[in-house]
């Protein structure tokens, strides 16, 4: 079938685009090394017409984009919608941007009260997540606990289809920055699963990180493990302590079951996670939901 | 008085020294940018033979040296002391290596059963530390807990002089690496009253640190505090952290009172910490400690 839309999930390192046709199946697919991180000014609106679009050879479809091209690092900016919202208050703040003839519509990010009196903000997630839900018609109704990973983690908690709270852990920034320029720096591969369970089982109930992170260091320098498995052993304890500590934080109970969202990889470290601590989880892909959501957004009204 | 001690704190980044006489007051004291990080293989013994000797005239005198000098990376690695150790253990575990006519030993550091399984270990501060409860009475008698910060935070119980247990926090590394490399980065100095009792208050339990850490970004995206005043921030929140959770893994009481020992501006940190959780602290300072722990050892037989 023809294309309709041209989806776009354009976060900080890169930008991912689906043509979708009129029944949101994927026409064709391509990515770009366009994250807003690495945009000048004005370069977003520039690129997307002239790179994009010809490479999707979708210069008069109606495009939507989700992600951080919606802050100040990007195209322009999308206030946020306060929690709690649906798709419906995604669609009602859809910001269109001026480009052509062809409508450009870019999604909000979410808004919540956060932790410590601060608000907690997401930018793109949300439209994974409420495509998420949209999909199934058990995933919309009632209470739902997702957990997507990532450089910023997002705990959510979605009801009837619409996101109520949530908190973000950086819980991945803090293994990139600890795997770079701490004395917990290792040369390996994360792919050691016996070092991986056993930062898991150091993490404890996930308080006092600061000591149990000194841990990966004596368990080399005192307890004569291989440095190679440092980034392993970090992973676990890392993605340990957010898996017992952050449910809590959202009032969760302890044996709430938990739905993964995101990369594959990822998500399967955290299912051994859960698995560890006696948590049903279930995993679900990331990109499916990125693009239910944005064509959910475009069946709600984002036509031109 | 004539000096009758060469005493020497060596650790990673600078080397203090001290010449002491037979009372073990300071006679002279120089500080060199000789950390044994910066130092090649074979290059402790001649540059101390050839550089610290020299600038405290003290060619003759019999030396003692703390610190990571006594690790891999030093002049020669004097073997951990296992816990409970005191001056007595300390002493009799000095290693001398050969460096002309005058003496040279070298302290060596203690090693404990640590959390999940592994030793944990310090290099330095147990010298600080039994020259602390050297110093009077009522501190080598009893229970002590003491909290030395630094970028590898010891906590340490100390029970009739001799340390029974210890636990590491890596504290400091966390704050220099999120400070320098992550989205937490600040250009601004760490002397925000205000915004360090925020963090302090965002602590919690110090539970879910990756979470909490997180608050330090979304106050000032979302809640529009000051980019300038996150250093600040960051460092309560770490402090905060610390001081919420890390007593409870030695067995601590929560109300129990500690001794801070070290860097006086970073133990004021600690204090403040210390005094918003309703917890009794009391300041010592550490050269004086360390002074102490040397020429006890000294004193215990170390003379040539």
């Amino acid at each position: 079938m023809a294309a309709a839309l041209l989806a776009c999930d354009w976060g900080t390192t890169n930008l991912r685009a689906w043509t979708l046709d009129a029944e949101g199946a994927v026409v064709a697919h391509r990515e770009f090394e366009l994250g807003v991180s690495k945009l000048a000014p004005g370069e977003a609106a520039r690129r997307f017409q002239a790179e994009v679009r010809p490479a999707l050879d979708a210069q008069h479809l109606p495009a939507i984009l989700c992600g951080m091209v919606g802050s100040t690092l990007g195209w322009t900016v999308a206030p946020y919608a306060d929690c709690p919202a649906g798709l419906a208050e995604l669609a009602a703040g859809l910001i269109a941007v001026e480009a052509g003839a062809a409508s450009v519509r870019i999604v909000p990010g979410l808004r919540c009260q956060g932790l410590a009196g601060s608000p907690d903000v997401m930018r793109g997630e949300e439209t994974q997540l409420l495509g998420w839900a949209a999909q199934r018609a058990d995933l919309s109704r009632g209470r739902q606990v997702v957990c997507h990973p990532g450089t910023h983690a997002k705990w959510v908690l979605i009801e009837d289809g619409r996101i109520v709270r949530f908190v973000t852990a950086m819980t991945g920034e803090l293994f990139a920055v600890l795997s770079r320029h701490s004395v917990l720096k290792g040369e390996g591969p994360s792919d050691d699963p016996a070092a991986f369970d056993e930062g898991l089982a150091a993490a404890g109930e996930g308080d006092a990180l600061a000591a149990r992170l000194f841990t990966a260091r004596a368990r080399v320098v005192g307890g004569g493990r291989p440095a190679e498995s440092t980034p392993s052993y970090l992973s676990g304890l890392l993605i340990g302590a957010e898996v017992a500590a952050v449910p809590r934080l959202l009032g969760l109970d302890r044996d709430q079951s938990v739905a993964l969202l995101g990369d594959a990889a990822l998500c399967a470290h955290y299912a051994r996670a859960f698995e560890q601590r006696g948590i049903r989880s279930e995993t679900f892909d990331g990109e499916a939901a990125a693009l239910a959501g944005l064509f959910a957004l475009y069946q709600l009204g984002a036509r031109p």
